[in-house]
């Protein structure tokens, strides 16, 4: 329908995302991050914007990054062709452009030792330069298998990323991480027939590096994990007629951003500071959508550490000048689920969600929390309908109907 | 489901509708005309009932009229079979009882100069006398064409219904109202085979009205527009098991209401006091669900006159005792879709809603407005659950399974 109702325009949109922003209270945390942080700059664009919370998936559901993106780019996250696979998330975000026809495969460098058992799944979380120097000597020595093209790119740390690129793949192939130690990994199994001859590659291919890296101390073995394809993906610009950006740092967001057609802009790091700037230095350039990718809240909510969450919201909060300055259209803030250090994980629980234009009208929410977020007159939606509620407050839809 | 848990019930229903009833508030309008209004009566409801907000369609979605009355009304207004054309609706409106086989067109009265270039779109604007006398002279004139009956009616000032009937007749005809004045009128293209025939007649219909028409000075020529046929609807009566009246003054409100199989009333005019005389006249006349329809609400939202709106809403709030008095077991107030003085035109914003019965629940609303009903216990819900929510209130609806 939406596509329907599309007005042309040159208003812009700003969807800012702090990764597992929601929290809860209890007994040991009496007060969330963001209730804890001093955020005047987001508490203003609350007072005189609309509120209420985001619902990523469905009640009780906790969301894994992947489809709570995409259900914040307005596609539906329980459709099976959104549905992405690990493989080609990262490929795409480190900037890789797939092919239909490819298999695409996250891998982590580990260590075996003598026997073949794993011992570090991580090989020793080696830094991203190792990761790099491993990758090349790889790339060096592995180019081709049964007429298939090999491609290795370091992605961080540990991890990479692999393409097979040829005739005939299939990604119907089991990972081969075992999730443990103290056991050999598993063998790449093909789960139907068509995926044999993929499943045999990936076989020879681990017996390859192993071949590659014997004199390695750490990195002595990889392992293959999301073995996928590109997903077939309505592009974002077709659904919302919206030149989209996405000023993410991290290969996962970039790979969903990707998935969907946005150009995947580089920012200097992963600092709310840094991604600002970085909207700012685009923001003339023929964009009218930027999705900006703020990480650290989630990883701080995993580590049940509310002190830095609490840190990261204000630094996000003391740098909004920088592209409130710029006078979007349209600003929303949230996250792509809870985080809440009371549980050290990803939650179910609604975000927290703020929108701001001159067409939202204010409500009852006087700050960005969850409870005054609860106050507002948004009540509590799917976050799927976060787009369609942007393309309204820019006037970018007309009316359904006579 | 709904149809396998109807009880009959003599117990009676009124559904008052301010159209546009739902405004916002901004710097430029920092209340909103509902808020603006001193509204006793509709506070003691709201403060006495239960509280929220009603979508209209979807989120982000404006709605037109038509969708917006069908989700009132309990149908999806999504659903291809809901999608009523504005020809159909406006000649049931004025009271004509389509047949499944008729295509019905809202037609326009217009100006063509000596060289058939559009001048004036409305002709400029002749009263309504005006209209029903032009009517009635093509009625003379103009009866049938190439075996096809031919039924005109006026509507309202430059507006009229026109009705073809016969065999083989296809709605798929594009309009000839260029939307624009300074060009011809467009021909009416037959969208697909079928409707070939169908565009000839209406060619011709054209061609015979600018020949009767030529002496006239305003009313020189014919705009056809929304060309469509009888939506198949399951009436109301079927789907809620009840007996239901529409007071309304306006076409397109009678036309969705009489699609539903709704009995149209007549009211002396537009005016809430009038509108509430009519139910009291008929309220015991075996009907047992009572539409009404405030169409001003709406008309001065679309000016931005914040002051009018708010008067509209006061005169309903005043002459409310007139209904009251009835003591109906349950009625709602709320408007079709918001029209915000703010922005002047139609919007996607939730609607105030309040329903009051003797099994409502009181909740922390205690006045009708936009934020006091943010505070109720209902959300923001589709507009389609309505229908549900009021045979509940008035015990129609037992329980689904054991």
């Amino acid at each position: 329908m939406i596509g329907d109702l599309l007005i042309p325009s040159d208003r812009k949109i700003i969807m800012l995302i702090m990764d597992g922003l929601g929290g809860l209270r209890n007994d040991a945390f009496p007060q969330t991050a963001l209730e804890a942080a001093s955020t005047p700059n987001l508490d203003r664009l609350a007072a005189n914007g609309a509120c209420g919370r985001s619902l990523p998936i469905a009640p009780g559901i906790t969301p894994g990054s992947g489809p709570a993106h995409f259900a914040l780019f307005g596609y539906d996250p329980l459709a099976p062709e959104n549905d992405a696979g690990r493989g080609a998330t990262e490929v795409t975000g480190v900037g890789f452009e797939l092919k239909k026809e490819d298999v695409a495969i996250r891998g982590n460098f580990a260590t075996i030792n003598s026997e073949g058992v794993l011992t570090d799944r991580r090989a020793g979380r080696i830094p991203h330069q190792e990761g790099v120097r491993i990758c090349e000597k790889l790339s060096d020595n592995i180019r081709e298998i049964d007429g298939i093209e090999i491609i290795i790119m370091p992605v961080r740390e540990y991890r990479f990323g692999l393409v097979l690129r040829g005739d005939n793949l299939n990604p119907a192939v089991e990972e081969t991480d075992p999730q443990v130690v103290d056991m050999k990994p598993l063998p790449p199994r093909a789960m139907n027939k068509d995926a044999e001859f993929t499943a045999g590659i990936i076989s020879k291919f681990i017996q390859r590096c192993n071949e590659v890296l014997s004199d390695e101390e750490k990195a002595n073995t990889v392992l293959m994990r999301g073995i996928s394809s590109k997903p077939d993906i309505q592009p974002f610009k077709d659904k919302f007629n919206l030149d989209a950006a996405a000023v993410a740092f991290y290969p996962l967001y970039r790979g969903v951003a990707g998935f969907c057609g946005m150009k995947l802009i580089d920012t200097g790091g992963y600092s709310p500071g840094e991604a600002f700037e970085t909207v700012r230095s685009g923001y003339r350039e023929g964009f009218n959508f930027f999705f900006i990718h703020i990480k650290k809240t989630d990883s701080h909510g995993e580590d049940g550490n509310l002190e830095k969450k609490k840190e990261v919201i204000e630094d996000v909060d003391s740098n909004l000048p920088a592209i409130l300055d710029l006078k979007p259209d349209v600003i929303m803030v949230t996250g792509d689920h809870s985080t809440p250090c009371a549980l050290k994980s990803h939650s179910w629980h609604p975000v927290p969600f703020l929108i701001h234009s001159d067409r939202c009208g204010r409500d009852r929410s006087r700050a960005f929390s969850e409870i005054e977020c609860d106050r507002g007159s948004l009540g509590v939606f799917p976050a799927m309908t976060i787009m369609p509620r942007a393309l309204a407050n820019a006037g970018m839809l007309k009316k359904f109907g006579a």
